[in-house]
């Protein structure tokens, strides 16, 4: 391990950090953010590269401990007040990972059966990184984010996505023209959760390949999107009533119950 | 409507909210406030009494246009600079409204074919909100607060539920042994979602009068509520995959789509 220390805020690697967050981005140099200990683990057990581990003085040696013999990491100290300043949360715990997420192609995510999420113009970080962590438990093959939509590696998602940030294929900032097309020459059944739709979740067979479009919480989904989708209703007891997060982890669910049906 | 005017941050009323936000709690006399026009709006539609409308100087036209031909409600003006110092939001609208929560008995949350939430010692009040919501969608007919758990009037938790705080029957700060005495007597199927259970959520009846008990972020269900409750799993790629919300949300989900089943 390459142990370094910093103390002043005008560093270019600690101003590339703040940018990245205030951002809720990727360094210039391609890197997330990863905040917590949890994430540094999930980071740490991932194949992700880890270029640099931040640590606040006050737990270096807790940090240490858990990059012990990695000879190639950096690992960077700065003084309590100086790590308070940078860090995303509010009731930081000292230590922040910048990691490279894995390069992922449009066919990782569209592999095999595949169910595939696709995020088009959601804005709020939490929602985001809520829906990757359900997509990763109902056995989504993908992500796909559309240009315009909050970006996955915005340190809120990655804390929210409990580690699936590092592991679930993703494609960020994919042309909605391209999508479309994607969708239609892969023959893909496409489905966008409206409150007026037609048919029922439970009518639709989610066990053919399948993409489900998730819209941005204020407008919904793309004129476009919507052409090639059919609508789909979540049965409930009073219509709009669930957030982006929410109405996505229930329609993987209902995909991966119908999947694990016998055939 | 009876209006008025406040400048001093010193003013007992707004001391009392301000305190009541910052403890994350209804007022001393018992309101809860709500933020935002939604709120204000499904305050208006409920059967909730509003004691006092608080709004920003800039907002006030709009608010008065709001609650306009209700003689009864106070209506406070505060300067800008004020009220953001007041709210418990980043980006407020300017405008807060004192409302009294319905009073529920615990009848209430149990009547008829019982579907009804446990809160055991959850502590987010955006998760808690998002329960809420869940459960309103999902036709449940109560949500039970035992000591020890976020309120749910909460401002942030208000918020997070999008009004169903004022329609949901709903008890809070109840006794963990009068819960369990309470469940045994009236015979109801008690669930608690554990990443280890045995079985898994889609072989267990929920057509039948049941209480789903959702435990909270850090040490999960309480031991005594373990004791009477039947382990489930919801079937996922990986263990410990889902947040506390989107477990509760989807657990509701299954029971509303079994109830919906023909017989």
């Amino acid at each position: 391990m390459k142990t370094g220390q910093l103390t002043s805020n005008k560093n270019p690697l600690l101003k590339d950090v703040r940018r990245a967050i205030a951002r809720g981005s990727l360094t210039t140099e391609g890197f997330c953010i990863a905040e917590t200990f949890h994430l540094l683990e999930e980071a740490l057990r991932s194949d992700c590269f880890i270029h640099t581990v931040i640590t606040a003085e006050s737990v270096r040696s807790t940090v240490e401990a858990h990059v012990k013999g990695l000879r190639e990491i950096n690992l960077v100290r700065v003084p309590d007040e100086l790590f308070a300043e940078i860090s995303a949360t509010e009731s930081s715990q000292g230590v922040m990972a910048l990691v490279r997420p894995p390069a992922w192609e449009i066919d990782h995510v569209f592999r095999g059966q595949s169910l595939v999420v696709i995020i088009d113009g959601l804005q709020d970080p939490g929602n985001a990184g809520a829906i990757l962590r359900a997509a990763e438990a109902f056995g989504a093959t993908g992500v796909l984010f559309l240009r315009g939509s909050v970006s996955p590696y915005n340190p809120k998602a990655i804390r929210a996505s409990a580690g699936s940030v590092f592991r679930l294929p993703m494609v960020t900032s994919f042309d909605e023209s391209i999508a479309c097309a994607t969708l239609e020459q892969k023959r893909i059944d496409v489905y966008a959760a409206m409150p007026e739709g037609l048919r029922s979740l439970t009518e639709i067979d989610l066990r053919r390949r399948c993409a489900l479009v998730i819209g941005s919480e204020g407008r919904g989904v793309s004129t476009r999107l919507r052409s090639i989708a059919e609508d789909l209703r979540i049965p409930t007891a009073k219509v709009e009533s669930l957030n982006a997060a929410m109405a996505a982890g229930i329609l993987l669910y209902e995909a991966s119950r119908q999947r694990q049906l016998p055939a």
